[in-house]
């Protein structure tokens, strides 16, 4: 493809690009198609002749587009807010156009820099001292082993360097709650720390926030029992009911035993955007490690996970190589992100955080974040002040969850009820939310915080709950 | 930004990337820049006020491009190949305009099944059997480590889900070459096994091939210590000198011991789209894991890298997760991709290997990948021909290894030569190599294989390296 065809056929796109995001609202939220059913669309063998750029946007719209759940639509409550704003998605375009090679300084210089210099910002903009280096990774879930990984060699005195985990004398010890988010297991698991190794510490039965208390007796526990405590993840804004753990209070036990401490922010990160949020992570600033998405709630476009350390140059130690063919002459002046995570080769994320911050501007996106908060808590108060609904966990940010519990109906029963008419209209199309498990008995999340998502919306929302679950109550 | 305005930005930004891409081989190969210079460019505080869409290009084009190292530069020899084909860079746009979420099949069912469609189509591309199956990471060292991290979960029967690695009795051994790529030993050390347990085994002194008597000898003097051989990493096309493992007798071997055999074709994969080139991983079908990076030689933008396993339910058993929040009622079947890595989140990165092959097609893509391997051979022709020059190693594919040696210059007055000339060529943008040591002396890597790479560019290159070794020896 000449750059004259990529030209033509990239005008096209991009008003295709914007006819759809302006007519997300008519489509369907949730995907209406049944498994296999888009894999059935397409050839079971590769293409022998190209189809020409019209042709593939032809087929963009007709087989692919039917197959996306519309997390951009305002009706999409599941999950968490997956804002992809337009203004970061042109920088994303700008980073494809430029076509640049991340594995050293020296292969891009300005994305490194660039990346130096947004992370900087977005440290000052969430509130945190100049103690902090951060960086770019894909996820919070590869943030969250990286900080696992790097935790792990700082408590084994470096045993990467030597026999590895598997030769040290006494276990390792990681501890969580069973409301951290399925990646602080999953990384535990794949750092070797191994299930026996992971506490999962008690919480307050309301909140669900981790028990200071129950910590520190796990953590003296597992020394008498000649067990290593080594790290600690805190969440702050759990996936099930943005539950916040007490970093403050952590952090003190984690510094009096030498524990790592890690604080997944992976949804709540935006809100510190937001002075007045900042108390829910007090204590933040004596942990080792923060990750947090802005390709959530603050709506930089996937992927954009930020990952700040304290001991920056601890972290280079456990993750950095330094083979004779990326070499330099300037390596000891510049800064190597390869040597910040797993990849060796990287995109230029940074574009897009940048044009997010450039184009839209901080003031928007805390007006809007703020927006947010007041619709969760108006909506809070209708499903409260309304017979047979619950709000069945603190709303500490935007996200409600909620249970509609009509007389007689409890337990498997309840379960079936819940599961019924969420299913029911998530598969209407008309809007889209996640169940989840709170005490063992399926709930409702609705989770609010889409860019498009003005009021009417939940107004609207709120009626089709009601309806939803009294026609399934009354079959 | 509203869609009319980012239509508006959005058709001035495609024009920008056409003129850009139509016009990098005016702009020097690596970027003029001093470490530090693109950092302060910009403000140390975050903009208070939006610059708007126009101003944001602007910079880009000012303050960015400087910055980076023209990778799609047709004089580009550096590291490997990174094409970002603009039939797939449209593809990255199209992702990106799409603002998808993928988490589970539910949350984006056409971005799961069109990796399935593509992976497959790859598969048959490259003459793997279908015993194989694929999904999209972000590079060759995540695939590998995720590799290892399987490998050592079947090796040790699931430690994970016990003790994890810490607590097991043997310790597990890694076997690879000092050839492989330093991600394969970062990997190691990050999966846990520790670097005394990383065997760097000895290989043929002109090929660098890993040697098979060499590998087993290694194994049984492990088993005789008491150790647990676990996993295996062939390199297919090293990145020192493109050396190719005898694959074969390494999955023998392999087989005999209950070893895992992962192949880093990183490199090497693209060529496998030829048929004539793959003897050079024949025996591949016995690996056990495969990874390989469409986005070096064959130019689907960064970042696209497969990997493939032949046993992908073992895959998932270890990286799954299932919490509640993620469930819905159709998981029995569907793939779920986030259980074949580490992230959780994944961008719709199948959109750019489907536009790649739809818009360029498969046979255009052969045709170039021919092109660069005459290229490279008739360049090593140019090099061995010419008095005080060497080629160092096998051209096995479009990397030539050179050296120019002056009569009465070895060691390190050798050394410094070759960087020296190497350095005044790269500083001086108009072609860009990286050096690196083979048998601890400096050379240099000429790895062909840009889009935009002709013979003529060749011609040109040859010419300047000759005057410009010519002129540092006469100094």
């Amino acid at each position: 493809m000449t750059p004259e065809e990529f030209r033509a056929a990239g005008h096209r796109l991009i008003d295709w690009i914007a006819d759809y995001r302006g007519s997300i609202e008519q489509r369907p939220v949730r995907a209406q198609v049944e498994p296999g059913e888009i894999r059935r669309r397409f050839a079971s063998s590769p293409p022998q002749e190209p189809l020409g750029a019209d042709q593939m946007l032809h087929e963009l719209e007709q087989k692919i587009v039917p197959g996306i759940t519309q997390v951009q639509h305002p009706m999409h409550y599941g999950w968490f807010p997956s804002n992809a704003s337009l203004a970061s998605t042109l920088g994303d375009i700008a980073s494809s156009g430029l076509g640049t090679l991340g594995i050293s300084w020296e292969s891009c210089p300005a994305a490194t820099e660039l990346e130096e210099v947004v992370c900087d910002w977005m440290r000052q903009l969430t509130g945190l001292s100049e103690k902090w280096q951060g960086c770019i990774q894909d996820t919070a879930s590869t943030a969250c082993l990286t900080a696992l990984l790097i935790a792990r060699e700082r408590v084994s005195e470096y045993s990467a360097n030597r026999g590895g985990l598997q030769e040290e004398d006494k276990p390792l010890i990681v501890y969580t709650t069973e409301e951290a988010h399925s990646s602080v297991i999953k990384a535990a698991l794949l750092a070797g720390f191994g299930r026996q190794n992971l506490r999962l510490v008690g919480m307050n039965p309301v909140t669900r926030a981790m028990s200071p208390t129950a910590l520190a007796a796990q953590i003296e526990q597992d020394f008498t029992d000649g067990k290593l405590p080594c790290a600690i993840v805190a969440s702050a804004g759990s996936t099930g009911i943005t539950a916040f753990d007490p970093v403050s209070e952590m952090a003190e036990i984690a510094a009096e035993h030498a524990c790592w401490l890690h604080v997944d922010a992976a949804m709540a990160g935006s809100a510190m955007l937001l002075p007045e949020c900042r108390h829910l992570w007090e204590g933040v600033e004596h942990a080792d490690s923060i990750s947090w998405n802005p390709h959530k709630w603050m709506g930089t476009i996937l992927d954009c996970s930020l990952f700040y350390v304290r001991d920056a140059e601890h972290l280079v130690r456990v993750m950095s190589t330094n083979p004779s063919y990326l070499r330099s002459s300037v390596d000891d002046e510049v800064r190597q992100y390869r040597d910040w995570g797993i990849p060796l080769g990287r995109r230029f994320r940074a574009l897009k955080l940048w044009y997010h911050l450039g184009i839209d501007g901080i003031d928007a996106i805390c007006t809007r974040l703020r927006r947010d908060l007041n619709n969760a808590r108006w909506f809070a108060e209708q499903v409260e002040a309304a017979e047979h609904w619950r709000v069945l966990a603190p709303v500490n940010l935007q996200t409600v969850c909620i249970r509609h519990e009509p007389p007689g109906l409890e337990g498997d029963a309840l379960d079936r009820h819940t599961l019924s008419w969420l299913s029911d209209l998530n598969r209407s199309g008309a809007a889209f939310m996640s169940p989840s498990k709170l005490d063992d008995r399926w709930m409702v999340r609705v989770s609010i915080g889409g860019e498009a998502t003005e009021r009417t919306h939940l107004e609207k929302l709120w009626q089709l709950l009601q309806s939803s679950a009294a026609e399934i109550a009354g079959q």
